[in-house]
């Protein structure tokens, strides 16, 4: 089993109330890529530029990432992000977006890579999401993610990705911009009504929802103590859920369920390093232990 | 089994972007003694002026609150209280608070009174909370909650009374104020650290977590469809819970878990209507099937 991680690879400016970092591994494909390699073999297709560190490349491969995906522009420069917390840890200013060598290229899947059994596809244009999932022969699961910027200036094929994969990702206030609902709870059945198969709809910290035509489930989140960065934990979050789907018997009610606790388990790690720094050291131990305690954290037993 | 409630009984004017109701019956302990109906024997202890109508008072003894202890101050007016929510209906902004009878009020448990099995200290001033505990012969279950003004008046009375409780409640904003810890996990843990037995931090929307030295329990949000006015939210929550737990075989983890579900599901009836409007007319037989969905909702299958 494999999953495909397609999205951006960027270096990160991140500035906390109590730290700052600077050309920090960043970007989502990064984040959904290391969440996923606790669970299953991960193959990621992204372009970075020249300048892109041999360091840092080889913190991914130290992972066991397969880079065959991982383009190298000539004269390209990787792209960068800047940005600056405020004291609540949970809004943020958004510095600067340098584009890179995101601006513009286009994704193509490797020879070899179309027998991927699942697919996250990480914010990006829709057109080049919607190719790369063309491009696979039968994917037992798939996922598209998106942000703002793509709602805003290509709604309907952000819609129409969102439709061809198996679940859509997005955080509260992208569903209700993609919907015009304020209810998180209306707003998922409108997505599943308007023709999205599965609205994963993130919380932030305080868990995620998750909305069929079959099922309806919400989690909370995991209580964190240390937030350090909260930066890409949705991208973790979505490529655990995958990674995790990616190795299960069946993509089922019940695994899907299970699948969202892990996501929530290891993005409760990421939060507690700069971008994805926490997933380079996390073992599949911790994050056993963590699912185990998250688990006693929510459950009531049956009654008598 | 008998739930004592005191605290507010007073009349909202309350504007949302939908709708607007003025002389509304409102007031924490008439949310919370509404809430608690659901399941025990309530007696309401609070103040109201000689302008409080008939009509309201018969809604309440229409639920079978007892209110022997639903004092009338002569020449005085009711408490009154008005508010405007903004777009989200997360954030509002307070019009006025007309503290009318409740200005320098001191409850007094009536005779008889001392035998109450549970008790329910909405918020109010925290020295006439701890003479209502002490008034108390031998409760299974108290609980103090508390809002912005005393924790910003009577900081020491707030956390005092707080220990004296087996439960403090609060919400998100109170918990960090109380602590100055961002975190709530942390602030949790540290309000229990500093003696008080158990905290039930609410999170609105998003469910709740409990927080005492022997367990440590998250709860997410029932997913509201309808949000007419979230005033009262807590306090109903509050009341919930408690109503439960007085009817409950023993107040252990297990039916403090069931209890928080409980407060969560007929808070997310009373958001449904203005101020505790909801409450009047809801069933047992729609709790309990709400329940039993919010169970569904969030359960999930042990491992094979």
């Amino acid at each position: 089993m494999t999953l495909l991680v397609a999205g951006w690879v960027a270096l990160d400016e991140i500035e906390t109330p109590f730290a700052k970092v600077e050309q920090s591994l960043g970007g989502s494909a990064t984040c959904a890529a290391l969440a996923a390699a606790q669970f299953t073999d991960v193959r990621l297709l992204a372009a970075i530029g020249e300048d892109f560190p041999e360091g840092e490349r080889a913190k991914l491969e130290g992972r066991g990432i397969d880079l065959a995906g991982l383009t190298t522009i000539a004269g390209g420069t990787t792209s960068r992000w800047g940005a600056r917390y405020h004291y609540d840890m949970n809004t943020r200013d958004t510095l600067y977006t340098h584009l890179g060598v995101n601006d513009g290229w286009q994704p193509v899947l490797p020879e070899g890579w179309e027998d991927c059994s699942t697919a996250f596809m990480a914010a990006d244009d829709p057109a080049a999401q919607q190719g790369l999932l063309a491009a696979l022969t039968a994917p037992r699961a798939t996922m598209v993610d998106t942000i703002q910027i793509y709602i805003d200036t290509a709604r309907e094929g952000v819609e129409a990705a969102m439709r061809e994969a198996d679940f859509a990702s997005m955080n509260e206030t992208e569903a209700r911009q993609l919907t015009g609902i304020a209810s998180i709870a209306k707003a998922g059945r409108a997505l599943v009504e308007a023709g999205t198969r599965a609205a994963l709809i993130k919380l932030g910290e305080y868990g995620a929802v998750y909305v069929s035509e079959d099922d309806y489930f919400v989690a909370p989140g995991y209580p964190l103590e240390e937030v350090v960065d909260p930066t890409g934990a949705g991208d973790t979050f979505a490529g655990a859920f995958l990674g995790y789907l990616d190795t299960a018997a069946e993509v089922s009610a019940r695994e899907i369920r299970r699948a969202i606790i892990y996501g929530s388990t290891v993005a409760s790690f990421a939060v507690e390093g700069f971008g994805p720094n926490r997933l380079l050291e996390l073992t599949r131990e911790e994050v056993e232990a963590r699912y185990r305690e998250f688990r006693t954290l929510t459950h009531i037993e049956e009654s008598d």
